[in-house]
């Protein structure tokens, strides 16, 4: 998990921040002939190589509301807010995840920013404050209300998500939402609340969920998630007992796994004896085989 | 800043979300006796003993919007949505930061928290998809638009925000905003965008603000920030180099402070001879602490 950037982490773009509050510089950067990062709504096409594919921001109409990506070697990469945003939760989105299936990593990074910083712009049209319309502005990294006497400016949102290995006694507590493929297992997670710092969050969440108390909770590592825009926050922490109430609303299972289940499923996939493991795409696979190569 | 809640942190309360998505039961809870948080709009209104006061939500009238904070001791504990959020900055509201120096921490927990929420919902009663009007709902842990075509759910904002000590040689980076008090540092910060990880998020503010590159990124501790709803997610880095350029639109000044500076300022408070420490409420002030006492 440390040393490498993991997956939709480690965008090799330059953001350039500088030059996303100089409107004549964001102008002249997106000319007709400046690179155009090719989707159908929010779904990549890849080519034949199966990389991302880009076209140009002449081949847009005068209205597209387009957002600076960054610099990549010098040059500038935009990307244009599709119609409509996503609704539908990501895992139902079987084309989309064909295609990040075949990226390399600075391709996934490069999607999955653009992907949640697109999707805010196709939800946040309006103005939560007043219900007025909103603009796009500052190169796509923020909205202003255009009422004069609203003017509020919105921000793409990121939303931290705490998720944690849960350990006791040398096994590790997975759960399974009921909208899980069959068989599957994987950390528990929740949102970050107002008023709580990550290491509440991760001991409410766990309690909440399974009914088990945890204390030495630490940081792992971090991941962005861009459906749509989470902030993954990996930890570990301990438990003293391993009594589980689940909570059914939210869980459909949660049971301790051993070392020898756990190194199963990460090397057996669909053939494993003991549970399928998180797709490699999600922080949480990676937080396993962390845990397998972590003596503790 | 690792063992005890930082300041905002610790809240006593059961948050019990499972109650939250049951409209009888929150009605139940809502009744005319219920105690709920005495405010004059997000200012806090202390007793003679310098503690948070309390009224009944049979106080308000009916089409009073309640946001239920949880259960203390089997109560529970409501506040009302103020007819504005805040627009000032936080560090303008005078009244508001005499009140949070008297209250203990389980008030200031309880107070943050509640600060954070109330706050999003006097700045989200429109739809940001739409522009229809939304509706308080779950006790207050999420709006509704209540337009028949979109009806959809949005659920109170945290904004994760990087705070970090940048180091090299035994000195620390500290830099100046020009809204800050006279011959006031702090750590540099920045909010986290999509598609970056904490430590990509903490190397590109650093790069961005003072031009110097770091590694070895590691997670420190979080708080809650209610101003209005930050996830403040302190870290520490190494750089290699301490020549600095720094981003004047950012900051007004950066500069690399001895440990001995750091102890003059957090001992000496403004009689300090190097600078003016951050607040006692502040996470950058415990990270100066902890930095004084990790020998590295």
């Amino acid at each position: 998990v440390r040393g490498q950037p993991l997956p939709f982490a480690g965008l090799k773009l330059d953001r350039a921040d500088n030059l996303r509050a100089d409107p004549e510089r964001m102008a002249e950067l997106a000319g007709p002939d400046a690179r155009l990062l090719r989707l159908e709504g929010l779904i990549p096409r890849l080519g034949e190589d199966a990389c991302l594919q880009w076209g140009r921001c002449g081949d847009l109409g005068d209205d597209a509301e387009l957002v600076f990506l960054g610099l990549l070697d010098g040059e500038a990469l935009f990307a244009a807010v599709p119609a409509d945003g996503d609704t539908d939760p990501a895992y139902t989105r079987r084309e989309t995840w064909a295609a990040l299936g075949q990226l390399g990593p600075d391709e996934l990074a490069l999607y999955g920013g653009a992907r949640s910083v697109l999707d805010w712009h196709a939800r946040h049209r309006f103005c939560a404050r007043c219900g007025g319309p909103t603009r796009i502005a500052k190169g796509g990294w923020q909205r202003d209300c255009t009422g004069a006497a609203c003017a509020a400016q919105h921000f793409p949102r990121v939303d931290p998500v705490t998720i944690m290995l849960v350990e006791h006694d040398g096994r590790l507590l997975l759960g399974r939402s009921p909208r899980f493929p069959e068989g599957s297992y994987s950390a528990l997670a929740g949102f970050v609340e107002p008023g709580e710092s990550i290491e509440e969050a991760v001991a409410r969440e766990v309690l909440e969920e399974a009914g088990v108390r945890v204390r030495d909770v630490s940081y792992i590592a971090s991941q962005p998630w861009p459906f749509p825009s989470q902030l993954m926050i990996a930890c570990h922490a301990h438990a003293d007992d391993d009594a589980l109430t689940i909570d059914e609303t939210e869980l459909e299972d949660a049971r301790w796994f051993t070392r020898d289940e756990v190194r199963d499923a990460l090397e057996n996939g669909a053939e494993s004896r003991s549970f399928r493991a998180p797709t490699p795409q999600a922080i949480a696979r990676h937080m396993l085989q962390w845990w397998l190569e972590e003596e503790r």
